[in-house]
């Protein structure tokens, strides 16, 4: 595995509740978003791979989008028609220091349909702080 | 920020929607976190932090649990009282290998309310698979 700027991992599986296509939606957008990929300037810092199950069935079809040291998204509600926000919202990833893009260059798409954020494992962020468990305050009445 | 094996992040400002206790049920869950973390065992594996969001706003409260090139959950619908088994699944996590624990080890109430899993970024997992790009299917007819 090279060490791309950024990852973008795509349910191959996921398909909307009552879909019964028999190529699932995930594999169309994994297929789509590769040939975003390959067709842009980002080839060289943006990689996509495919997994089985990200576990957010519910919001089928869902990606994931992160990269070392840096916040990691992830994004469902989405279609093959939506490979190119999810590859200009990887443009704007691999771009910001933290992996948190600014507002205004995330696509409307990816910004509405965003499930989470998670913060880096053993980076700090000024985003992540230690709880202050000994100022426990007055049980709220 | 030293480097425990896992990593618990709590949004610290999660309230369920109606909700309008001065206190944020995501704040108490924090605090619950840390003091179940310091009455056990995992104190030097398993690290808690606050956050003001993580974006999974409508399944409040939400965590993460993650863990250095291994895979990364979200969690959302937690209460205070579900500390215990945040605990006890961010211990799991941290005896696995990979960051996915086996389905026994995760309480019922994580099971149930897991939001999103995220492979790691840069570590090969025999579950992320590189696209297949050059063999399209046919389109569905």
């Amino acid at each position: 595995m090279n060490n791309p700027a950024v990852t973008i991992t795509i349910c191959r599986t996921c398909r909307p509740a009552g879909d019964e296509q028999p190529d699932p939606p995930g594999a169309a957008l994994s297929r789509a978003t590769v040939a975003k990929v390959a067709e842009s300037n980002v080839a060289r810092s943006v990689q996509v791979y495919e997994i089985a199950c990200l576990s957010a069935c519910t919001r089928a079809c869902s990606a994931t989008v992160s990269g070392r040291g840096k916040f990691s998204y992830v994004i469902g509600g989405l279609t093959p028609d939506d490979a190119s926000d999810l590859v200009a919202f990887a443009e704007a990833h691999a771009a910001s220091a933290d992996g948190i893009p600014p507002w205004r260059a995330r696509p409307e798409r990816i910004r509405k349909n965003t499930i989470a954020r998670l913060p880096p494992h053993g980076t700090p962020h000024p985003l992540v702080e230690q709880p202050s468990a000994a100022t426990t305050p007055e049980e709220a009445s």
